[in-house]
């Protein structure tokens, strides 16, 4: 491979000529070969993106900046939002705990890249660009990532898993208005109990993702806070005066989302537990998802040697040695996203908790689990809703056959004949085999005429 | 020990005679031997009688349980709350996880107790109040249970944890404005950086109670809403027209606590997201003072060999072998109780992820670790507030010899020679041990009188 | 009250007259009001009252302290250890993090205790026992905790964990055997999949109790070694020569288990991976009793509306508003057990991890909590046990209904007809309602005769 | 993009023509748009190429298999192992929780391969293997999926996991033996304690690592142990008498690893216990490393404001803004790995919990996590033992200075002049900034001489 030199205040670095990073990229390639290569997001990346624009905005109103320097920065901006640059970002997420290196990497291609399209090779001709001291200019790693990472992870949360779980509960709510007359037992402790309708079981999911994203959207305001102004350890530094409300503004204008510069950058940088709060509201819905796609698959379970009272699409063929075996396949995946984001909640928790005096270096660590959290999170509910819970339609007849022979329909009597009398009905019924009715009438407590009158399942729910 | 017999469905039971407790109570003591008995906590014995006596009002109030019952029912409640009664809830927390059990052993003791008020020996004569006709009129463990989880929660939330970590921040927030001109060096990696002041620092501690202070009260919503009135599975079965919302009334009135009645039954009985959304603000606010008291006892470290910039009461003799050493016990104290904060958030979720149909069976434990979170919390907060953090003052001395000392104030020459020379300037005085005056005037890079005017901590705050 | 002053290296301090404890003790209770009182776990305690004794015994031996102190430490350890002083430590979990008060708690108890036995009043006359000097002789907090906590973690899962899994586990196996005729439908996905024996079923619920018994057993070489040596950092200062030994042979004498004294004593008392470890195995029990208790309720579900295919005990009545219910209550006290270790396990590794230089200050809250699983484990085992599993019954009927109208034993075929033929057959009778024989035949891919030799659940376990 | 048309038993699906898979998994492809597409480990895809091979030999073997048809899977099978069929394999994690998708991916790979390695298009002629009755023979995916899972985990665990952390291990051994004389001051609660050595202190990293590895290998049989041969429920339906031994034999020579068959198939398709136990290895290893990382950069912390006791090598520039700050970035890469790997433990044990009936399907996720954890702690230990432990080197003036001027030293006393003499002199001498020896002098406590020879650091270690 063919390598041009390239320099850091350590020293000389060879960098691979194809390549716009430099020597910081470079040393952070080779001192941290750790798991899979280029494994920092690159919603990251494209929030650097995002911010270096806008703080080469802010700086260029603040008069630090000359516009031409300004245009030049943001060229290399707009090229990386549209992807062109991906493979220019090969670090990995356990790098320094700040993410000065990824800082850096974006530092230094984005000189690199504007060195080029003004016409030069890498190296020569005079910088167009410095990395430290015009693309990073007003800035730190210690308030860029932080930045960066309430960049990435507000939109993902607003782009991808609100819109995913709302699509998911919409339905949810036209299937819980769909069968509100489909009147099926109840169970409690996996028991019989007495009954519901199917629409009332399902309107309980929906008041749990409702909950959920209420939840999440009360952790907006927080997430919507940004570090960046505080430089190196909160007090903004370097910056000119103004600085920090203006790159907000620039940030929200160019993402079309509210951020706002954080009242407290010392919070900003030393802790991170927006991301916690964010995260913590992700996984209150893991655990009603999980919940929710539990039930369905049980409810689905069978064909006939489960539970069986709702049917759900058949995807795919369910097992490569049991022929026609068709699984509740989505609800798996479901489940399966859920553990992760309780592990992942775990893993934040564990980061945002060790951040030492003024810096928090957990950072690329949490980043990379809130938005692998949020991702999957909503991309799995758009896949639950198409594949799964939009083909749900109840199994009339094993709904009806069920109901019917429910024991607990006895809870109806309590209130006329008690709770000790009604309970002995359904024991003796239970024991026997019998209806509620034969053994109503047999121990004398309830007659015919009444015990059709009383125990009716449709007045129940 | 003498006994008398108490029957239920299942049959008759030997139940000691000095107890108010039945049949049900009984079975339980005798098929639950798992842990320390009685460990079901208490608040929740509270949060029932709150409303059991609520229930009985409402039922009046509806016409379907007489004035006599009502009062004798109210009677009894008011003495569990005033503590009375702590003997007669012996049952544990891994009971059946819908506290069906600890459910009926409030029944029974409130029947058998007004019969004992009433003049007569247990058992004797007629009874007074029925368990489950009367004193579990118009309920269901399905609902009473987390009703009860609820009062609790919400009580202890705001009654002993909120108070507690505003009694803390209160204290920071007057330390912060106290030491706002103490000007100290900064930290981030742990390693030397440009200087705050110790106000500064520890506004930033201020500012991450106050989000997850204002997290807390964001889940406060959720966890009044009250399932009383949903009974067996959601729909309201054998309860009177309006009961919930009447219920839900009282129970806001006798606990002075604005609790409501939850819009869907369904989801406040089979799943219990709003103990799993309280305990994520509480989990968030575990993570928050584990950085800030392990911040505070590294800044304390010494006295001789740490970090010493700050000083800490002296409480106790530190060591049973080490004369005369103290230790940062209250920050040991705090940081354990954030680690049992964060287990308990995972036990919290993995009870919450998995409800099974109409009914989650995880409600004592859930309860049970909330409950002990909030707790420690708010305990936790008075105690770290009280003995250690009213008593910080800073070591200006040390304070002062090294900021003075730190190479990183070099970073104010940025914007006056460049990056690549400040590092240079800072490098060699690394290495030879010396001033970056000094370096900076040999290099000749800055004049004295220039170094003098440009870097100057207390204009880098 | 009554008080007396005693005194420590801070000055004087109030104790309560009737108390033997002394002024660190007193302090400790009155800094640290965080949670119920006096939840230092008792067994902790009484690992002290061993090796309290045990410490007394080798220093005689090694010429350091008299025979005469030697018999007074051990009196009162025995008293301790009797149980007869349990209401002499007040002390709570969350205090500092190495139980130094605790420890002194100890210390004070002995020696106030000793003094009275020998005829004084407390503070009177000439200290038969100087709480540092003697009791404390050749020792300290950093490695009496640590040794305290090894004992009783030891003993608890020794005494209780391992014979209540065992007990569990050989009921199980017998299960296994007795159903290993009982051929009943599989489930995978919760769909009906090939047939196996209930026997089998069970059998690997055995397997996963033995394989986690296997590694908690591993554990146990780690947990039997001790602290005790390595005094104040592990260097073992202040300690006659072979101390370390002997005082670990003393305690393995008076507990009647191994224990050893560590071959490392700065990893004995700056980490406790020895917790963290044996906690681990625990946890993977849970890991296992959560799936073996949720498939026994699932299999018992009903009575008419689940799976039914077992019975199991019925031991008191289940619900409060429904007559006749009987619920699977030892599943639901299982599973939340699991549940609470799962959080447990999560608590004792942040615990674990933060240890800092010489020292980990975690220790009470790591011991507490894994003590607590220990027990909770062992008893939930025997309450599961002697509750619910003795007493499953196959309810054959259902059984032989499931199985003999399951689809997938249509799997059977594949080797003779092929995969493609087997699956049209199963979904053309899923489609038509109709069994396997009949599409067989009709589609014209198997005769009659064939169909009954190859198709015989009997034969596919 | 061109398509053909491939089938299964729901139908036809249409499938990119330069692709080798087939329907199943295109369906898989469309139906689980979940995170980032082909996030299924590779090393998973490796895994099933060795069983695939395997079973081929042991079926053919058992003479239900030919010959030409063993050679045909073989043959690609070894495509697969060499990485030439990398871009075959495009499905995710979260898929079916069994697998079965990618289990047919592979075997419809094998099968459209082997017909173009025989000389056809896909599609055309004679079938040389079908995808479920010849490359699938004998098997399921809820045997070969667990199986593809344990080679993948134990190679990677292998190969991957206990060299990286046998390599930090020696290191520190070496540095233990190095440094064994260079006396430092201890420090507990993070306070100046008792002095100890640098080797002492590191010496109890490397009984950390050795009791980790340790635990690892403890479990290494359980991983070893492999489902294949269970087929869909355990019982072995439609494999050849003794396969389930004869294809383990294959499996541990084809990769050089001791597998060998699960004694009781059941437990190895309906739970995963053997993954939670190794995970749980390295959940204790995660524990052990980041009390190492974070005592390090503790120890290294500075230059002038910190601890400054060791120095380690300076890898890269460490700040954007701070000219010459060079950070412990190998500590922070570790200790985020470490974090990853504590929730990863959760994630595993959650999926690990809810297996239901013969089946867990949380299989794709355990395994993800499992191989995820295993080779960071791998990568992070190589890499923080070659850029950062391999060049720790003491600091020995700054070690000198801090342990001459300690406090604690003063324990030496105990011995002499008893704890509260000893208590006296170090109190007075920390409160008037003055030696021990003055202060022990002045009080009349002790001699000069006395002093001299009692309180020498280089004896109390």
């Amino acid at each position: 491979m063919d390598f041009r030199i390239e320099k850091d205040t350590l020293g000389e670095v060879k960098v691979p000529t194809d390549k716009y990073w430099g020597a910081q990229t470079e040393r952070s390639r080779n001192n941290f070969k750790i798991g899979t290569p280029a494994s920092m997001p690159k919603e990251i990346v494209r929030g650097f993106a995002y911010l270096k624009k806008a703080a080469a905005y802010a700086n260029c109103d603040l008069a630090v900046l000359s516009v031409e320097k300004r245009d030049a920065i943001a060229t290399v901006c707009d090229e990386i939002l549209e992807g062109k640059l991906d493979d220019q970002f090969p670090l990995v997420i356990w790098q320094t705990g700040s993410g000065t290196q990824s800082n850096m990497n974006v530092n230094e291609v984005i000189a690199n890249r504007a060195q080029v399209l003004a016409g030069f090779k890498i190296g020569e001709g005079e910088p167009v660009l410095k990395a430290n001291d015009d693309v990073n200019k007003s800035q730190s790693s210690n308030d860029t990532f932080p930045t960066g990472m309430h960049i990435a992870a507000y939109k993902m949360v607003v782009e991808t898993t609100i819109p995913g779980v709302k699509k998911l509960r919409d339905t949810l709510q036209a299937k819980a208005n769909e069968f509100k007359e489909v009147v099926k037992i109840g169970r409690t402790h996996l028991m019989d109990a007495t009954p519901l309708t199917l629409g009332q079981e399902i309107s309980g999911y929906v008041a749990q993702l409702d909950y959920g994203l209420k939840a999440l959207k009360n952790t907006l305001p927080h997430l919507s806070e940004i570090a960046l102004g505080g430089t190196a350890v909160g007090t903004g530094l370097n910056t000119p005066e103004g600085y920090d409300v203006k790159v907000a503004e620039y940030i929200a204008k160019f993402t079309g989302h509210p951020f706002v510069t954080a009242p407290n950058k010392f919070e900003a940088l030393a802790s991170h537990d927006a991301i916690v709060e964010s995260h913590a509201a992700l996984k209150q819905l893991a655990v009603s998802l999980n919940k929710i796609a539990n039930d369905i698959r049980m409810l689905a379970s069978g064909p006939r040697s489960g539970i069986g009272e709702i049917l759900i699409p058949e995807n795919e063929p369910g097992s490569s040695i049991m022929p026609g075996k068709v699984n509740p396949t989505q609800c798996e995946a479901m489940t399966m996203v859920c553990a992760q984001v309780m592990g992942n909640d775990v893993a934040i928790s564990v980061g945002g908790m060790q951040g030492h005096y003024e810096l928090n270096v957990f950072k690329p660590m949490m980043a990379a689990n809130m938005l692998q959290s949020a991702r999957l999170l909503g991309d799995a509910c758009v896949s639950f809703d198409e594949h799964c819970v939009q083909g749900i339609q109840p199994n009339y007849g094993r709904i009806k056959e069920l109901v019917d022979n429910s024991l607990m329909l006895v809870t109806a009597l309590n209130t006329k004949i008690g709770y000790y009398k009604s309970a002995e009905i359904a024991q003796t019924a239970h024991k026997n085999g019998t209806t509620l009715k034969e053994e109503a009438i047999r121990l004398g407590y309830v007659s015919a005429e009444d015990f059709d009158n009383w125990v009716r399942p449709e007045d129940m729910v």
